[in-house]
C-alpha cells in the first residue's frame, strides 16, 4: 500500500484492511521472531490509556498489583489435569540456561494460575487473610500457529487478576463483579458494545468451574472475546494445597477466581471503529485527542494564525486534553490531515486567517462533519465535541451490532447466516456437546455465550436450533477471532 | 525471625538484616523457580510509584514508550561481538515451543539492544526521523549464580531507553541527560545521594562506547550501581545496518544510546534508609504515607475518636496524600504500630480522647520524634512533616556517605579500608587494566566511577594509588553489589 493508494476497502477484504489500518497508524510492526509483534509508540500509547483506566477500576474494587515469575516449573503446570491438557500444546520451554541444560524445564507462562496459587498457599493461613485480591500486568507467551497483529500473537501483554475467597458465593460475586468491570470498560472507554454471559463447558478456561466473557461484534460480523472472568472453584486450591482455617475452626480449600484482558483489545478497538481511511480512536482512549493545524499563505498570515493556534493549544492542555500542534513547515495541510486521520485522531482544529478574523477555529470530526467552534469557550466546545464523538461511536457500533443480530434463528437460518453475512445468531440450545460440535463443524460458528438475562430474547426459543429437542438455554452463535 | 525477636541488627549481619527487613515489610518472597522472586503488593506499590515518577521524567524529555519481543533470535545476539561475549554466558534459551524443537533457539532478552535496533533499521530512513527516542518497561532474564531479593535476581523488571541520533554530540548529550534524570530521581524521590561518572573500559556495558553510572553507598559501605546510561556509538548501528540519509544527502550510521534502572532500586531504597526495626520509605515513594490509628478504652471514647479519625482521613485524602485508617478491632495500638513501622510508613497519627479534647493528633515519625499537629490545618501540618522526613532522610544518607568517603587514599589506606569498614575510596589512577585488576584482586573493590567534575577532589591526586605512576584520572573504589 502506498500513500496514494489508500487502504483496501473493508468491504473488499476486511482482513487486508485490518493489517493496513494497523500499519498505517503505526500501531504495531512485525518482528523477526515468529508471531511476536512490536508494539510501536502509537499503539502502546493506546494500551497505556487502557491500562490506566482498568488499573483504577481494579484498585477501586480493592485489588492490589503484584508480580510473579515469568517461568513456571513444568511440574506445576501438570498439577491441574484439565489445565495442563489445555495449555501444554502451546507453551514455549526453556531447557538451557546459564550455559547448562536445566534439570527441570521451565515453561514461559501461558497464564499464571499455577505459579500464583503456589504463593497463595504460603500467604493464606486463615479466613482473616481472605479475600485475597491480586492483579498482575505482564507478558504472556502462547505458541500460536496463525497469528494476527494484536488479535493473536505468540507474545502479548495482559493483566490477570487472581483472587481467593472463603466460599463459592464470594468467588462468584467477584467473578461477576470483574465481568461487570470489563463490560463497563468496553462500553464507556472503548465505545464498544458487548454482550455478557457464560461459556459452555467446551469453551471454558482449562481448569475453571465456569467462564464468563464479554463478546463484541466486529465490522466483519465476527465476534471477539474481549475479556474473560473465571470462577475456578476449588480446582487449583486442591492442586496447590491452598487451605485456610475457617471462622468455625475447621480447614477448607479456598475458592479462586481469575480474569483477564489483553492487548487484543487494541485490535478490537480498530475493528469496531475503523473506516476505509484508517483507525478511529474513541476520544477517551485517543493518545492525541485533538490536533491543531495552522493554515496560512504568507508570513503575515502565519504570524497571526500562529499566535491563535499556540494560545488554543495552551488552553486545551490546561483543560487536561491531549492535544498536538502540527506546525511542521514545508508540508501542506492536506498531507497533515491525511497523517492524523490515519492515526485516528478524533478531532482536528484548522485555523486559517478567516477563522482568526471570525474568532473561531474550524473543527473537523474524524467521524464526519465540520463546524466552527468559537475561541471564546474553546475548551468547553472541544470537550463537548469529543463527548459527542465518543457517544456517537458507541451508538453507531451498537446499531450495527443490533442490525447484525438475529433472534430465534432456525437451523437453516443459522447455516445461511454463517455461510453469508455472519453476525450474532440467537437460538435455542439443548446443551449437548454433540449439537455444539455439529454446529461448529457445519458453520464454523461457536457458542460465544449463553447470554445473561439482559441480553436474552423476550420470548426464549423452545427448541434446540440443531436437534429440535427442548431448549435448556438460549445461546449466541458467531464466528470468532 | 519471629515477631518478638525483631530483626537481626544491621551491625551484626547486614545481609541477614536486609533479607529480614524485606520479608517483614512483605516486599517480596522467594519462588519455586531458582533466583526468581515474587514481588508482593507492598513491594510492587513502591515500584509503581518509582515507575510513575520516572515515566513522567522520560516523557517530559520527549521519549515515548513502546514494546519489543521477549524473545531474541540467537543470531541477533551474535551480531555485536562484545555484546554476545558479555551476555551469552547468562542467557536462558527456549529450544522447544508448540511441541516442537525450534530451528533457531530463542534467547529470553537479557537486554534489548539487538531486537530493538533491528526495528530501528526499518523505521529510520532520513535525518528527519532522528532523534528517535524510545523507552520500554519490561521484564529481563539473566541467569545469575548468586541471587538476592531485588538486588540480583534471575528475572527482574526494568525500563530500557533506546535512542538513535545523527551524530556523536547528540548521542552524548542524550546519554548525559538521562544520567541526570537518574541522579535527580535518586536524590529527589529516593532521598538517596549518588555520585556520577564514567565507567572504566573493564566495567562498561558489553557493546558500549562509554558507560556512565549513578552509584550510591549503602549502610554497609558497599556501593550499588543504581542506574546506567550508555553511549553505544555506532557499534549496534553497524551490526544492524541502522543507516540514515544525512541532511547533506549522504548515508551514515546512527549513534545509539541506551539507559536503564530496575527493581534493584527497591533494594537500594531499603539499604539506604532501613533501620533495625525494618524498612523506612521516603514519603514521596511511600505507598502509605500516613497511617491513622484511633486509641480508645470504651465505646464512648471510640465514638468520639472515630469521628475525628475519619474526618482526618478524608481531609488528608482530599489533599492528595496516601493515607490509611487502621481501625481494626481486637488489636492493640502497639501491635498496629509494630506492623506499620515494619512497612516503613513515614508518619503515624495517633488519635486518643485527650487529643480529641485538645483538637490535635499526635504524630510519630518513623525516623524518630513525636509531636502534636493541630486538627486545624491538619493537611498542611502533615505535608510539612512529610517534607521534613524526606529532606531528613536525604541529609542523613548524605552525611553517612561523606563520613564514609576517604579522599587521596594511599595504597595501604585503600587496602585497610576495603579490609575494614569499606566506603568510597577516592584515589589517583594510572588508567591501566593491570592496576585495576590488581586492586580488585587484592581488595575485592572495583572502580565504581571515574567521577564527574562535581564529585572530584579539590586537589586531584598526582600518583596512581597502586603503581605510583602519574595519575591520569581520579577514581572512586568500593566493594559493590
Amino acid at each position: 500500500m502506498s500513500e496514494e493508494q489508500g487502504l483496501t476497502p473493508r468491504a473488499k477484504d476486511f482482513s487486508a484492511w485490518y493489517n493496513e489500518a494497523v500499519m498505517r497508524a503505526e500501531l504495531a510492526d512485525y518482528s523477526a521472531v515468529r508471531g511476536c509483534m512490536v508494539i510501536r509508540p502509537n499503539g502502546y500509547a493506546i494500551w497505556e490509556l487502557m491500562q490506566g483506566a482498568l488499573d483504577r477500576m481494579f484498585k477501586d474494587t480493592g485489588h492490589r498489583n503484584a508480580y510473579f515469575p515469568l517461568f513456571i516449573p513444568q511440574s506445576y503446570l501438570q498439577k491441574e489435569a484439565e489445565h495442563v491438557e489445555g495449555f501444554a500444546p502451546e507453551v514455549a520451554v526453556v531447557t538451557r540456561a546459564g550455559g547448562k541444560e536445566l534439570e527441570e524445564p521451565l515453561v514461559v507462562r501461558p497464564t499464571s494460575e499455577t505459579i500464583i496459587y503456589a504463593s497463595f498457599a504460603k500467604w493464606i493461613q486463615s479466613y482473616r487473610d481472605l479475600p485475597l485480591l491480586i492483579n498482575q500486568w505482564c507478558n504472556i507467551v502462547r505458541w500460536e500457529m496463525r497469528t494476527r497483529l494484536f488479535l493473536r500473537t505468540t507474545e502479548f501483554l495482559w493483566q490477570e487478576g487472581h483472587t481467593a475467597h472463603v466460599d463459592e458465593a464470594d468467588a462468584e460475586r467477584e467473578t461477576r463483579q470483574m465481568l461487570g468491570v470489563y463490560r463497563r470498560f468496553a462500553e464507556e472507554w472503548m465505545a464498544m458494545p458487548v454482550i455478557t454471559g457464560v461459556k459452555t463447558a467446551t469453551e471454558k478456561f482449562a481448569g475453571a468451574l465456569r467462564t464468563y466473557a464479554v463478546e463484541a461484534l466486529m465490522q466483519d460480523n465476527k465476534s471477539i472475546q474481549a475479556g474473560t472472568s473465571h470462577n475456578l472453584g476449588q480446582n487449583f486450591a486442591r492442586a496447590f494445597e491452598v487451605q485456610y482455617q475457617t471462622a468455625a475452626g475447621g480447614l477448607d480449600y479456598v475458592w479462586n477466581t481469575s480474569w483477564g484482558v489483553s492487548t487484543r483489545l487494541v485490535g478490537g478497538l480498530v475493528m469496531t471503529h475503523g473506516d476505509d481511511v484508517g483507525i478511529v480512536c474513541p476520544p477517551k482512549l485517543a493518545p492525541t485527542q485533538v490536533v491543531v493545524v495552522p493554515i496560512y499563505r504568507s508570513d503575515t498570515e502565519r504570524a497571526a494564525v500562529g499566535e491563535v493556534t499556540e494560545r488554543a493549544v495552551r488552553e486545551l492542555k490546561a483543560a487536561g486534553l491531549r492535544v498536538e500542534l502540527d506546525a511542521r513547515e514545508g508540508m501542506k495541510p492536506g498531507a497533515k490531515y491525511y497523517e492524523w486521520e490515519g492515526r485516528g485522531v478524533p478531532l482536528r482544529l484548522e485555523v486559517g486567517p478567516k477563522d482568526v478574523a471570525k474568532g473561531q477555529v474550524f473543527a473537523a470530526r474524524r467521524t464526519g462533519g465540520k463546524a466552527p467552534i468559537p475561541l471564546a469557550g474553546l475548551a468547553a466546545g472541544v470537550a463537548t465535541a469529543l463527548d459527542e464523538i465518543q457517544a456517537g461511536l458507541y451508538r453507531t457500533a451498537l446499531e450495527r451490532r443490533e442490525a447484525n443480530s438475529r433472534r430465534g434463528v432456525s437451523k437453516d437460518e443459522l447455516i445461511a447466516m454463517m455461510d453469508g453475512p455472519g453476525g450474532f445468531a440467537y437460538g435455542g440450545f439443548c446443551g449437548s456437546v454433540a449439537c455444539e460440535n455439529a454446529i461448529k463443524e457445519a458453520t464454523k460458528a461457536t457458542v460465544r455465550v449463553l447470554p445473561d438475562a439482559e441480553f436474552r430474547s423476550p420470548s426464549p426459543p423452545a427448541r434446540c436450533v440443531w436437534c429440535g429437542a427442548a431448549s435448556v438455554t438460549e445461546a449466541v452463535w458467531a464466528k470468532a477471532y
